[in-house]
């Protein structure tokens, strides 16, 4: 079978960053690039897009593959259904010359089939924001949470984050008790440790270098609590994101799923112990972890481009795509 | 004894509202007034300043007293301290004719100084934010908590707020159980109550409104914990709540202060049971709950004048007050 010359661009646009892959409409991948954050939310719409564009021609730069060959382009992002995110995108896109169809798909979906080829089945994402999602002919049919760091986001890691910094702030303050989190937090912001029982000073540093940036930057102390390992502050973190990611879970389960559970962002991916207490937790048979989007953005492309994506060729995607990056 | 013609002009500058008394440094009340907002934090320098000069103007004019006759302004705000807030002050009062000294004073120590004369003790404030201090020989000589919404101010009204939101969204998810929050916060956002089981609109419709304004606005919600009265998930929330606040004083306590404890703020003020909870948990002789800072921050205004406050002076301060009020 001679394969066809047109080829799909399938984007995985992440908090941390963005990654492209073209691929030809069988399944083989020639190209793939990574571009920084691509959460128009994160990082507002024009960075997003930015990242956006910048893998996807770095991905066509890598196959050889100029863009007049591609005929559809497929981003899975966490802004999908936005309307000045997906024109953002669009435009600058269509700069480059990609004027082809685009498709919008959840970042949550992409998780999903970056685990499976299966049509049916459950995903529980954990990075800087955490949600879950039911999985039924290939179609996302139900999610909970996924409300952002403020309203909902249980278990993702601006929640563990924002615990580790507390935490921190707890025992310096005398509120809470003696954690390994807080010389770890203090290091991470250099500053000094207290030069006396109750000098104020660290405490009032924290804050304010905290409170000078956006919120959301709390994530970036999720990462303490899995350096802090066997202290019992931090277990006791851990534990209850992982009781509170199964809950997510348990809100999308329905009797007429089975399904495997894919686990992916990267709370999950890096806490290893998290993820399998989780997986413990929710009792499923088969639960697999993935380290990202891309294979499931390229399955979504496939599908979008009427490929029936078998075991088979969820493999041949799976092995070219391990073999570019 | 023949009273000075002098005045003092006293404010307490809250985050709901801002009180501005005039009085005589014999402790005599003559003027009293209320304006918006005092909390720079909450609403900007700009306007908690226009607050606090709104305010002091008010109390003037009640008391028929001149500018000219004021001798000394003392301030009890949360931004005591920060230089460009203080600046601000300073700019309004002297647009009115006020070119007298101002001093600035923590406002938990106005609140303390509104339940006691006694130099030593504690107070503890629970509105927006919360923290505790402790008192001795009538200075404030530590603090805990008052970190800010993002970061501490465990059990204040935000706290208690962003859960009784948390609560309810989980009940619409099914990630948590049904609570008597729900119909509350829906109505108080004016949502409709979901269509059929899974119907996901209420709750996109509450996180655009919520994530539409200032996070802090979430402490509006506080009060919806205490009209459930009786609902498992608010008096959870609520018994958490008692039990941070008891934390924050207990990291203030020091076995060389007894005196008083006074619980201050809107929370400990409307909710009796909790303030009942805390007193029971701090286990201290005497609690004495104030609804806001106006007589403490007299009493402060007095000392800095010279006045000593015993028991006489601050009950003729707390009965003047009381009958302009």
């Amino acid at each position: 079978m001679t394969e066809p010359s047109t080829g799909l661009v399938a984007v995985d646009a992440g908090g941390t960053s963005t990654r492209a892959v073209v691929l030809r409409p069988t399944g083989r991948c020639l190209g793939y690039a990574v571009a920084g954050s691509g959460n128009p939310t994160a990082v507002g719409p024009d960075a997003a897009s930015a990242s956006v564009a910048e893998s996807v021609m770095g991905a066509l730069g890598e196959a050889d593959v100029a863009s007049a060959g591609i005929r559809l382009v497929v981003l899975a992002m966490a802004g999908a259904g936005s309307a000045p995110v997906e024109a953002q995108v669009r435009l600058r896109l269509t700069r480059f010359g990609l004027d082809v169809p685009l498709s919008f798909e959840s970042d949550l979906l992409a998780t999903y089939f970056s685990g499976t080829h299966q049509p049916d089945g459950y995903a529980v994402v954990a990075g800087t924001g955490a949600g879950a999602i039911r999985v039924k002919g290939g179609h996302q049919v139900d999610v909970a949470d996924a409300l952002g760091w403020l309203l909902g986001d249980e278990g993702s890691g601006f929640w563990i984050g924002r615990r580790v910094v507390r935490a921190a702030l707890a025992d310096l303050d005398g509120r809470g008790p003696a954690t390994a989190l807080t010389p770890l937090v203090l290091a991470r912001l250099e500053v000094a440790t207290p030069k006396r029982p109750g000098d104020r000073g660290p405490v009032v540093a924290v804050v304010r270098a905290l409170y000078g940036g956006p919120p959301v930057r709390l994530a970036d102390f999720a990462g303490l609590a899995f350096e802090a390992e066997g202290d019992e502050t931090a277990e006791l973190i851990l534990d209850e994101a992982a009781a509170a990611l199964a809950r997510t879970l348990g809100a999308v389960r329905s009797p007429g799923v089975a399904g495997p559970v894919v686990l992916g962002g990267g709370i999950l991916s890096r806490g290893r112990r998290l993820a399998a207490r989780l997986a413990t937790e929710c009792g499923a048979d088969e639960v697999r972890a993935v380290a990202d989007g891309a294979l499931g953005a390229c399955v979504l492309a496939l599908r979008r481009a009427g490929t029936h994506v078998d075991a088979a060729v969820f493999e041949q995607v799976g092995a070219s795509l391990s073999a570019l990056r």
